[in-house]
């Protein structure tokens, strides 16, 4: 891959500018495994303190903090409320049940999300044939709903019936920090609503690699022998964490100009003859539909042969995100090929 | 629970006749763990031969040979294809994640029947983000679906797409031989279109205790171990074969006076002003959804206080289940009542 | 499998007598999915009743109850302690691993029998490479051992231990009757110092299937589902109690002839020349070793050929096991081939 | 935790020299979910070249690895043969049972080391009580046996059995190059051998972060699911596996002195009085236990206040592990507070 291409498959792509590059190089660093990096802890207790939550655990991927979440809400024989295209659910080699041993209920959501009822309505009773709810899962903004973004009142309502039944409340948050800048909501507000967040470094914020899952103490000091028995327990994690510190502190804001983006992104696409359908886009994720006559496939293919790289989402789906990588010259650039190929 | 009550609950509650009886007693037994009991093997082979498949597991339920059928079929990160109110999915305490660490597909189906179209469209594409699809998974007659049977030919172009992926075929069949005898189909057909089978003797067929699970001779031999860790293997079995045996011989045909009566109690309950709808009847179940100002417990509780039971099944809806406890006078009576309580 | 045959592989073998058929025969049943079943229901609290705990659950065979009390007691994580020779290790395919996640500490017992100081040097201590220490699972009498008794101070002391770090001991009751009628210990005192109970029916009892977990209340309900997810949910399985009932009424103080002919069997057993060792014959199972000319292939095939059966034990040793089913007149045909092999 | 201290916990708290630093900075990195990381694809290549085996997968920790190898070489139901103190069992909180559902046959070495009749005689025969033997796993050096190595003729007699019984071999190389510099046996010989190899870097090596592991293309082809899974998956890793290059290159050889020292430490510690043993020193662990009138935490204590670190390795038994970061100046600092406790 040559850095001469654009690539809007996903916004994990990312490569760290130099001064994030710079701040990894200078981070002290110490064992983790005995709890002695300090700038991994630095990490954890900055973003826990962000959203409101007691404490952190640095992981190296969005993965790994879903699924320890919900190891640790869960058990055998239990049940997960999730949507039927969330990352837990779709992306995650199945591992709900596969280190959980967790039944789910999807859910079919409005471009992922989920009202209050419809989670209420999917709690099981009690009944020696079914498995116990034990946990709910967000995920927001919603990928596989074109970045979606939920309202905060709904995510009050679920909330309260979260709490009403004593189950559990997780957030995957691999793209919180875009919903936080596109609806203006605070983070403080989610750690408030959700037992447990996973927040992630390496999209939109642009550090080269991990996630951190916040929750109370009790909690993430449970989660220590899970991460440890998944494998994710590292050495000296600092280099990765400070790329983490530098992105929570200088690359929240600039997600304002990878939606402004991936919008003029959406224009393009809708005044294109190919193109049957793009899904509101209200964050960085733009996904769109082909017409029939122009295959998935080939749609790819061309923009390929043009330097442009993106992802399939679907039978005839596309999708583009904007990020860091992206900038306005290549965004016309972008333009210009999709213009041209309808002509 | 006294005789006089009229238990439309399930055809799980029959209790033996005095003639199934006396073929249980009359039973020659051995230890099944070390394969030498004779009863146990013959049933095991003439459930087998009914079907044109080449072996059979006795066990002590249906849960147990579904669950050892999708954990002989499947491994830890793969996926099973199946409708989203299969048995094996809503009422086996979510066993497919716990027993087999394996993840779900769930599709929505006309009254519990899958389409060819629909399974083929679930198989996960080659990706490291997903699990591979290990099996799929049908229910003839489908409980959920109000006891519905699949069209021979949807079962032949789902075995068609089956054998094109190399997915293994498994079908729940804990009600195949109402399937059977209300559409007229052979059960070798079954034999010849699915991989795997589990037969249920103690629904319709009225046999107190057990199930058979059906495939070839390397796939039965491999279940062994299996229903060995499930707690399966049991001793002196024959006791219980013997009923089942017995059930094969004389208790197929009488299905047919099943479907008749619930097929008088559908149409009563069709003109009853309480009734918001009732689904088709095919076979032996009767589910129907009562209008609001009707409450389902209300409903449940009268029918109670007359000696009559039945199943909630799910939100304002009740199931009814003829079977070979219930007699033409006990039909009288329910209908009855159904129309008093209308008055 | 004629009935000429003198069956000394196992108690499991047996087949009920006309009297214990009998009363099968005359059983009332019910639905017992439905918790319907009356004489599961007698049986479940007789059996509790005996060792002075709460409830019963009746189950197919003794490695569900054992690996349903190690699911319930255990999650993903933890440690179970046991002897490493224990059937809940040795001979349930790995079960443990299976149904719970659950790693094992395996301690050498003397004869099977561990002590109060192993067990608590067994027990992990906290740490995040660890898994926690969740059960600790004794087998009375133990068949690697050779059928060999606990004492009841041991016992008393483990429980101690047991008590003291807060985690639950189980006991594996396969021939719990053996060891009562042997030491003279009282069922009551069992119930006193482990958690749960695994009682089998089908060994020296003589009852053809089935097994019954006892534990408290609380237990016993959380275990319904994991009977149900595992195929262990029964329907008219009252058949199988009422056998059960029998044997517990019938067959218990008889284990002591049992007794005094495995005793007779290992005194002809050391008189042999080609038995290297015979283990102290402390209730009805023999083990011995063989010397190494005289191969333990070659010494089977012979016996088998005068009708008489054994199993394998490892490596030139041999396990015999008199039952209800090994009457005087066998045991002297048994002596006399014995002894005519060293002539 | 200051650099004051003399660290002799672990060979893992090392922290990268600047030299290393600036490999790592330098490093050209792309995603490698992709698998577009140029620097973790060399990584892979050169690890698997040094082994001669046919490829590579990086992972955040060794733990991942083993764990990794175990999941895809076993099944539910099968067992892993392996040394009672190995790392995988003792130190991987129960990962075996955890992602595997495998049980366990857990041999007692000579300081770790099994032999080849120890192995062959741990495979389980067919029988359906029994787990089927999946996987043989060794460590080398054991870190337990207190660095002990495996002479070459008894892994080739091991490797013998594996092949004859079609069970494959894995090694746990955590620390496979101290091995290797102590013995001068060629890491070809061990990808000859074994079937797949678990590399740590960032142990003796100096990596921060990192292990890799080997085996055959197609082996690791399916490994990938299983990282993802487990949450290893991580984005621009090339800065990680940048010093695991480095380490390769630079820091094999000088793992002589960290053995020259460990030896130097042996010999000091078997003079003092206050010390019962010493382990063989073989490598870079140094194993001893202190007599009863020296109770390990007053040791440690006493250590801790000197400015030393150490760890406890059992009751009265501490380990000491000499490392990059360990140089004469401080092994002469040790061994004066080493005397100076005695006097």
């Amino acid at each position: 891959m040559t850095d001469s291409i654009i690539d809007l498959r996903s916004d994990t792509v990312t490569r760290p500018t130099p001064a994030m590059l710079d701040a990894m190089f200078q981070a002290r660093v110490g064992d983790d495994v005995y709890e002695e990096d300090p700038t991994v802890r630095a990490l954890e207790e900055e973003t826990a303190a962000r959203f409101g939550l007691e404490a952190g655990l640095f992981c190296p991927s969005g993965t790994m903090t879903n699924q320890i979440a919900i190891k640790a809400h869960t058990e055998p024989l239990s049940e997960v409320i999730c949507e039927q295209t969330s990352h837990i659910y779709l992306w995650e080699v199945g591992g709900i049940a596969f280190h959980s041993g967790a039944s789910v209920a999807l859910l079919p959501g409005e471009r992922g999300r989920l009202t209050a009822a419809q989670v209420e309505a999917a709690i099981r009773p009690v009944n020696v044939h079914y498995p116990t709810t034990s946990l709910i899962s967000l995920e927001n903004t919603h990928n596989r709903g074109g970045g979606s973004c939920y309202e905060l009142t709904e995510l009050e309502a679920i909330a309260e019936v979260s709490q009403r039944h004593r189950i559990p409340l997780h957030l995957d948050g691999a793209r919180i920090f875009n919903a936080l800048v596109a609806t203006g909501q605070q983070a403080t507000e989610y750690g408030r609503l959700f037992d447990t967040i996973s927040v992630c470094l390496s999209k939109g914020l642009g550090a080269p690699v991990g996630s951190v899952l916040l929750g109370s103490q009790a909690f993430i000091q449970k989660t220590k022998r899970i991460r440890k028995v998944m494998g994710g327990g590292m050495r000296q994690a600092g280099y990765l964490a400070a790329a983490g510190l530098y992105a929570l502190e200088h690359n929240v804001e600039r997600l304002r100009d990878d939606h402004r983006r991936a919008r003029q992104l959406g224009t393009s696409l809708q005044a294109q003859p190919y193109v049957a359908e793009v899904l509101p886009v209200e964050t960085n994720l733009v996904i769109f539909r082909l017409r029939p006559d122009m295959p998935a496939e080939k749609f790819l293919a061309y923009l390929e042969q043009e330097g442009i790289r993106a992802s399939s989402f679907g039978p005839q789906m596309i999708r583009f995100v904007t990020h860091l990588d992206i900038d306005d010259t290549m965004l016309q650039r972008v333009e210009s090929v999709l213009r041209h190929l309808a002509s």
